[in-house]
């Protein structure tokens, strides 16, 4: 089997190409640096690179994950992150339908990583959130995912494409990056224990309530969804659990066995942010099959040992 | 009170302009052609002409009409729908969150025109269609207007922005485009009363029902929202009523009075449309008090004349 992966330099990307190449997929990895690396670089603003990297792939599946994926850069820069996030997704289903238009290449399936963000802030009693909730924004990230999601099932839909929706919740892994709340606690507390810094640790709203996945439970769904989804589709991928930011920060602390003062930090509080949020992943098991492997501790711990790895180098 | 209307110049946007003008407002009227007339050209992918616009009008309320609204025209080209529809709707919508911070100026209400288009094709049981349902567009115009709604809603949220979302369902009207079902009908029956066309007339697939309102009456109830929607909301603008396309043939046929003999064109035919389409109005309704005010009778017959009367220029 043959995968196109954009997005494939970035946290999950790196995870998802790992669970490909253990079930010995031959994949073309688009993303950044363009030098060094097995990196096919690919502008999703240009309709020539997405035919020739199509071209190249000849693909099975397209596991489309490149995005501006950060919600404070989404607010600085809305039209960018709409441009990228929603009409580069737009111009990749349309890439493909040209590239079947002009080969004798099998139909790939396009799978496609969308975001619990769509969902907005609900009433409590929509929760545990289903797919079937109109979508209901309420940053600009949100609403290029939204947009992306419109466009991509308009496009399918009309043009016959195969394409599946992955809805993630939030997932944390070793090596994500510290804007994510997990990675910048793990961070603060590996650098307090290797006495680079003070007890002091900067948290955002500890007593909101999200919904966690470790990243190799999250590629796992992507497998699945490629395998087992059904065309048109959306699943969310989430592990159905709300977990109160505090249980993390404490599993954090506790690996640590270091001494912290926890501050909040108003730079880290999001005003309109939800108290509780997760998701309803029955679509997604009675699909696949696919269950949550790792618990919330091993992926904290190993989180807490990467980090402390990083710091020391 | 004072308005800018995108879209102005366009079949909606006359009559629009015409209700507000009845109203007292004072318009801006954003649409082509450039020379003659009272139009301002805007070009919605330009942030500074969306900005040049609004310091002019200083809206109390932006009615944006302004969009590719055919669908054969967004099929043969999606990319450029997308981005007139969805990208500039953002891009207006941005442009107004930049005037409020530029400026000391009121608050606008902008008021998006999207489509009943996003609902896609649904099983018979969620007929009347309403609000609540997630989009499920069908083709590139239903997924630029889904992708529109999405940014504009997103943004609002975001910034905090008043926008109010109406989803219109099919309107006709004196002067509107032939490409349109009803006008060409009439059009038709126009020329063989003329006698410059034999009885020959064309049709697409009559059994299709859907909801038609009088364009008079769709305009009223953007002035109504305009007036009394809620902010962040979305609202089907539609009879209620199914009214199969046979039914609409019949009347206009009657109206003209001459011997035609109805032919299907296989290129009227659309292949992915539903049997029967129709919205629930119900929140219109009970927000504003709007109530359709044009019998269908009456809305074909002055159709028809109007049509004659222009099959004789």
């Amino acid at each position: 089997m043959r995968a196109l992966v954009t997005g494939a330099s970035g946290f999950v990307g790196r995870y998802l190409v790992r669970a490909l190449e253990a079930e010995g997929w031959e994949i073309v990895q688009c993303g950044g640096p363009a030098e060094g690396g097995p990196y096919l670089p690919l502008d999703l603003a240009d309709a020539g690179a997405i035919a020739a990297a199509l071209d190249v792939a000849r693909p099975d599946a397209i596991f489309h994950l490149a995005a501006q994926t950060f919600v404070p850069d989404a607010v600085a820069d809305p039209m960018a992150t709409y441009e990228t996030n929603a009409m580069g997704t737009a111009r990749l289903a349309h890439g493909v339908a040209a590239y079947l238009a002009r080969t004798a290449n099998a139909m790939p399936r396009l799978l496609f990583t969308s975001s619990a963000e769509v969902y907005g802030v609900r009433p409590a009693a929509e929760y545990p959130l289903v797919e079937a909730l109109s979508p209901r924004p309420r940053n600009p990230y949100a609403a290029s995912k939204a947009a992306a999601e419109a466009l991509l099932l308009g496009a399918a839909n009309g043009l016959g494409l195969d394409v599946v929706v992955a809805r993630s919740f939030n997932h944390i892994g070793p090596g994500q990056s510290e804007r994510f709340v997990v990675a910048s606690f793990a961070a603060q507390l590996a650098r307090i224990a290797r006495g680079g810094a003070g007890p002091e640790l900067l948290v955002g709203n500890l007593s909101a309530e999200r919904d966690f996945l470790d990243v190799r439970d999250v590629v796992a769904a992507y497998l699945a969804l490629a395998r087992d989804g059904a065309a048109g589709e959306i699943y969310n991928v989430c592990s159905g659990v709300p977990t109160p930011i505090r249980d993390l920060l404490r599993t954090l602390i506790l690996a640590a066995r270091v001494p912290v003062e926890v501050r909040e930090d108003p730079g880290r509080m999001r005003a309109a942010d939800s108290p509780v949020a997760f998701g309803d992943n029955a679509k997604l098991r009675a699909a696949t099959g696919w269950a949550p492997q790792i618990p919330l501790d091993r992926s904290l711990r190993e989180i807490y040992a990467s980090a402390l790895e990083s710091a020391a180098s």
